[in-house]
């Protein structure tokens, strides 16, 4: 027996007049008498139905009439366009079948706390904002793998066991792997991207990375997925015309492809029409100017310092100067990691950039162009006192065929929230995973 | 600067008479006196160009005659179609520059022990066999969600840390997480794909599994890539026809955009060109019997019992039955998980179904139709001594607003070994990982 002939609610439009079955859950329940409205959710949208007493059995009134919240429920009836309805249809009903009465579904249309919300999970997935939200962020993945994949790169996943770190080892995630060995969970895919750029000449991995930060801030989660592209024969202005590129894409496609949810979001689709390329470019040195100055007119506490790198109010007052997002390009090397090219004339500066999205949304991509020389790289490994036995295979790379290559990440769950235009990033995937949680 | 303003390989079609510039890698070379054919390679093809010593400065000539296999080189010249030429163009150079010299590469055309080849594994990926197989990854990475996004799933990535097991816990990974509390990497988003499939109505996640297995066989990662799509209001029937449509989906996209790379592998395209739904059907009693004939005639050394797991020699006898891929349907329920909803008939069968790929590449899906009835599920964790309070969340599915349901779960590294014909399964994988490798 298949069950899955039936029709979902969001192509009622090609059924209109014709019997359908529609299978889903109670969303909600209106009744006065001898007529009930029952709203059926079944994941693709919601409908209102239309229960005349007269037309069902005196058995199937009562079920429906009993029926709590996520209750499932299957109905018959025809599609009838209605402008007045949510969603331009209804459907009048003639025969309905309960498969399960539930009472007392946890989450109710009052308030909730965030804990308690958090510890039904799976439950609250099926709320209107949190269906919303997943949706985006389906969307988002779309977008970035349909992206790289028209514009040349081969998906490489790289390692999520590795032996060494890519950037310091305090964050790290311990796993035991076999016979005492000691294996990391990944916190990125860059040095792997690095070889498989220099085999497919434009590359990326996608998936999930760890970082063990005590952190209990609206931004961290300790597993999160991110997208990396890597290309050979790329320099900074390359990276940073692939990222504006890359942005832009991805904001079109929430645009078209999610006008729905962005009203169920509330979001202003403004600021994402904004998000076009080319973006803004900003020397570190001339953001330090920028900061100094917000100090002087008291809109930043803390003067800052030539460098430092930015704290997340920084980053807000920076980017708070633009429309769109801004790409400060050329940091101080110290505060960047070892294997970043270097500034010919200014060896002191990295040719690195970070994408700052507007409205306090902070670093969305960080990346560059890399290193390609392998003394600098001995000298570096040497100087972070990293053990260079471990980067050996990475060396190889500069051995043999080293070429101008570059690439950035980009977090999925931070990119998410900000397209939602929602505060905490616990709510951009399915089951959050942070300090205190790991359940369900 | 930007350096990615040049012209790859795959697109010489499109500047026939053009003077292009191309920027790669040397693949190999021949010469002789005054004319030498160097091959390049740029991640999207290899082509063959022709220097006449009189074209190009004699410090360039000297430059190109001196290079080894992996050299960086930029080459500037005008594209020629000749139908001799492998890829169908060469380019009459009339500049070049070596960007670095490299010599004594070390794989060489001569033949190296796997050992050594995973050893240098990401140099490895340059190698044009491997350069097709994970060609073809990427392309049923790509159908896998092409398919389930144009069939109305959307993905809700399952977790990766997770409290407790989906399959039983020897084959877990440990990690330590925060303040001595313990996480295990996951084995499968199936517990967490029913939750999300109620929100939904069908859903997948698309992420690494972890098995901490002691295998050492050509089949084993212990980490590999899953997909697995889940629909509410689905039966085991329904399963199976999203199984076949699936697999015919992908098999004939590898066919479509991987043709190139078959060639390179050698693959016999015909057994790829069967994979078309509907696929052959068998019940677990006839597949018993399968399996006792071929061991009356001789072809299967043991007998086989009912109520057994099949084998690799059973699971290889069975589907060398059929010319397409099989499906093996109605298990005993005694060596399935848990969760899995059982025949009402026959209650000691349960609703799965695994689907065997031919040419002895195994089981390539696993799944089925779930459990609905809380009672069951409380019986099924008390029988199986699962701790039952890790499961409350997941029998809330149960008691709110339970329906039918049901998915599979598929690897990606035996699915591309299958599409490929290749044996082992560690050369599917960028960068892959057993029980004594976790390098580079």
């Amino acid at each position: 027996m298949t069950l899955s002939t039936h029709t979902y609610i969001n192509q009622l439009a090609q059924h209109v007049g014709s019997e359908v079955t529609l299978k889903g859950w109670l969303y909600n329940m209106r009744s006065s008498g001898k007529i009930a409205f029952p709203q059926l959710r079944d994941g693709t949208g919601v409908v209102q139905c239309v229960v005349l007493k007269t037309a069902v059995p005196p058995e199937t009134w009562d079920a429906l009439k009993a029926m709590g919240q996520e209750s499932a429920l299957v109905i018959s009836g025809t599609v009838r366009a209605d402008e007045r309805a949510p969603g331009g249809f209804e459907i009048d009903v003639n025969n309905a079948e309960v498969l399960q009465q539930v009472h007392d579904y946890p989450i109710t249309p009052k308030e909730h706390g965030t804990e308690f919300l958090m510890d039904h999970r799976h439950l609250w997935l099926r709320s209107r904002r949190q269906h919303a939200v997943l949706k985006v962020r389906h969307t988002v993945v779309q977008a970035v793998r349909n992206f790289l994949d028209n514009d040349g790169f081969t998906l490489a996943d790289s390692p999520i066991f590795t032996p060494a770190a890519c950037e310091g080892t305090t964050t790290l995630f311990e796993v035991d792997y076999f016979e005492g060995e000691k294996a990391y969970l990944t916190q990125s895919g860059q040095l792997y991207n690095e070889a498989t750029a220099a085999a497919f000449g434009k590359s990326y991995c996608f998936g999930p990375t760890f970082r063990a930060e005590k952190s209990k801030t609206r931004r961290h989660l300790t597993e999160f997925w991110m997208v990396e592209p890597e290309m050979a024969y790329a320099t900074l202005e390359d990276v940073m015309q692939l990222a504006e590129r890359f942005l832009s894409y991805i904001a079109a496609r929430v645009l078209e492809d999610r006008s729905e949810e962005l009203k169920v979001l509330e979001r202003d689709t403004s600021k994402l029409e904004a998000i076009v390329a080319p973006f803004p470019r900003v020397h570190y040195d001339d953001a330090v100017k920028m900061l100094l100055e917000g100090h002087e007119r008291g809109a930043l506490e803390a003067k800052f310092e030539w460098g430092g790198d930015f704290g997340a109010p920084d980053e807000t007052y920076i980017s708070s100067q633009f429309d769109k997002p801004v790409m400060v390009h050329h940091y101080p090397a110290a505060i960047k990691a070892f294997y970043m090219a270097r500034d010919q004339e200014r060896p002191e500066l990295a040719l690195g950039v970070d994408v700052l999205a507007p409205e306090g949304y902070g670093e969305v991509i960080g990346g560059g162009e890399r290193a390609t020389s392998l003394e600098f790289l001995h000298e570096q490994i040497a100087l972070h006192q990293l053990p260079q036995e471990a980067f050996e295979w990475y060396l190889d790379l500069r051995r043999y065929g080293s070429v101008p290559h570059g690439g950035f990440g980009m977090g999925i769950e931070r990119c998410t929230a900000w397209m939602c235009g929602i505060e905490h990033i616990r709510e951009t995937i399915p089951f959050p995973r942070m300090l205190y949680r790991i359940r369900p």
